[in-house]
């Protein structure tokens, strides 16, 4: 059994403005640590998947930058999409690549900008899965043992009955509840986070597709021909232009009959916007992370990011202040959300420059 | 009877940080509209006093944007302190200077950044006080009509009775008091708020620096005796360096037993704090003051200051941001008064270019 891991890297991350830009998204900055937060994804594979298995899923506008951040992976394995088009299409468009590889393959589907606390045990969850997977033709979810009824995530329930040992049947796939939800969702034990982790072979993805998406099956049979052919940018993009946008979850998952989950205790965030950055960084005495040269006076719990200039905080409770060299957030730290809505008035604005 | 204008521009506005820098604080600042505060200060003299007739006591390292500020002003009547010694010796030393071109001279002594609403009305109530002090020989002060019980400025107490119409002996100087304070001073209607703005002929304050301040008195002797010598910066220097720091109010003022007062009815403010400059500004609809390249979003009542570039404020109310190119500010507007200590901190840090 091989294991192979997609990385889907093609993300905007409009969240995480002034930082991120569409040429350089969430996955592409240094989020935590020294390292971009796709090169730690890529690191944490290591020793499970080889380099030459891990494929980055990305966008034209991204693929330099991908490229030049993860110089071992081989070029070819660092695949623009013509457009987005959600999940569905993008993972469909890296099966038939690995399956012109390896028709055996397991494939790991991984996000490339999350976060993942405890390395070991999640390769030893996804090993597991990919096991399972292999064996029993399963589409494996990675779920998420939650801690807070959290109504930033979907979630999804499985069956009390073990299939081995933390492997269960999938019932249903929920979208994100509300608050009232969550604490039910909490409360039934039954319900876990959907990560948005997949593991599955090769055969049972694309033969799930073939099931229940077959306008996307047969483009993909038709780009499967025209792997290697001279012209196979052309053929790409005139066929991924015709793609509905359809995430794996909405056209598979929620559908298939043999979906399974694994559950996750390996410690993971989706890094969802500045206020979960703000929660998982390291903080003074005062609650405060500060980034680069930074004064807080009367201030506490806040984020306060300015590599490249003199900042000063006085006051202030719960906010957050990102300082780049041609823009400046300051926001409460309960807006976090709303930082989307700078970048649909710039772009509004077209000050594209800035977005 | 000629009137002479002396404007004390010697401070160094570190509540105005990071727009004021020590050589270019906030006299020297668009802080309203298109002129600086100083230039709008003899701007408003027009009229009143002519250009060869003011007076500015700077010190070295602001005289130079001082002269280019103010070019239609005789160079010569910018007159650099070498040392800031408070305002008794700035006034003695303007006094002799414009006791040598004009010993019968009445002078209008000024603040150079002051705001001032009614300028007629300021210019009526000058002018007034100008002929009661070349009458009397008394000392002018300016007492504004207080609107509310503030505990940042001094308060002058006068006699019931007119000695002319608006015009008072006063009866004692008042510290900046506290609230309850503040409030008995605004209940009594004795009370007016000290505007740092005096009247009086040279030869009266002079008179009264030799009976309560002999030593300034001496050296300003000193001073006016070297007055067209080669060696005059010299001297200066070194007679200044020996003089105590002591302001005119309390070296003068507050012992004299000829002061009075006129009473300030034009609107004025010292314009203390981003505080004051955010309640004296033009608010939109949401109670915001935006300067330059700014979005707000869900945001109220904040002052947002940032020329060069693009700053975007979320979820936040009653703040100040100070955006300028190589520092920045994010202030509770109630900590308006707290600025200053990051001017500490950049000083005890040595971050001299910052300060």
């Amino acid at each position: 059994m091989n294991i192979y891991a997609v990385i889907m890297a093609g993300g905007v991350g409009s969240r995480f403005w002034p930082r991120s830009r569409k040429e350089n998204p969430k996955q592409l900055l240094k989020i935590f640590g020294e390292n971009t937060m796709i090169q730690d994804t890529v690191a944490r594979l290591k020793g499970l998947v080889k380099d030459e298995n891990i494929f980055i899923i990305t966008n034209r506008i991204q693929a330099l930058r991908v490229r030049n951040q993860l110089p071992q992976l081989p070029a070819e394995n660092i695949i623009d999409e013509p457009f987005g088009k959600n999940t569905a299409p993008c993972i469909g468009l890296a099966s038939v690549i690995i399956k012109q590889r390896d028709p055996d393959a397991v494939t790991v589907v991984l996000p490339a900008d999350h976060l993942i606390v405890d390395v070991k045990k999640f390769k030893e969850r996804i090993r597991q899965a990919a096991d399972y997977a292999y064996e029993s033709g399963g589409l494996m979810t990675i779920g998420i043992i939650p801690d807070r009824p959290e109504t930033g995530y979907g979630y999804i329930q499985f069956e009390s009955e073990e299939v081995e040992p933390g492997i269960h049947k999938v019932s249903t796939f929920a979208e994100k509840p509300n608050l009232a939800t969550a604490k039910r969702f909490l409360a039934s034990g039954d319900f876990l986070w959907n990560s948005g982790m997949f593991v599955w072979k090769i055969s049972t993805i694309l033969d799930e597709i073939k099931k229940y998406m077959p306008d996307l099956f047969e483009a993909l049979n038709e780009i499967e021909r025209a792997l290697g052919k001279d012209d196979f940018d052309k053929i790409l993009t005139r066929i991924y232009g015709q793609l509905a946008k359809i995430s794996i979850d909405y056209g598979i998952m929620e559908h298939s009959k043999k979906v399974f989950l694994i559950k996750g205790d390996f410690g993971w965030s989706d890094v969802g916007s500045w206020e979960t950055v703000y929660q998982l960084s390291e903080k003074d005495e005062d609650g405060n992370a500060k980034f680069g040269d930074v004064y807080c006076g009367k201030t506490k719990n806040s984020y306060i990011y300015s590599l490249n200039k003199f900042s000063a905080v006085v006051g202030l409770e719960n906010i957050i202040v990102i300082n780049t060299p041609d823009a400046l957030l300051v926001c409460n730290r309960e807006n976090a959300q709303d930082v989307k809505s700078v970048v649909d008035y710039l772009n509004m604005k077209k000050k594209y420059e800035l977005t």
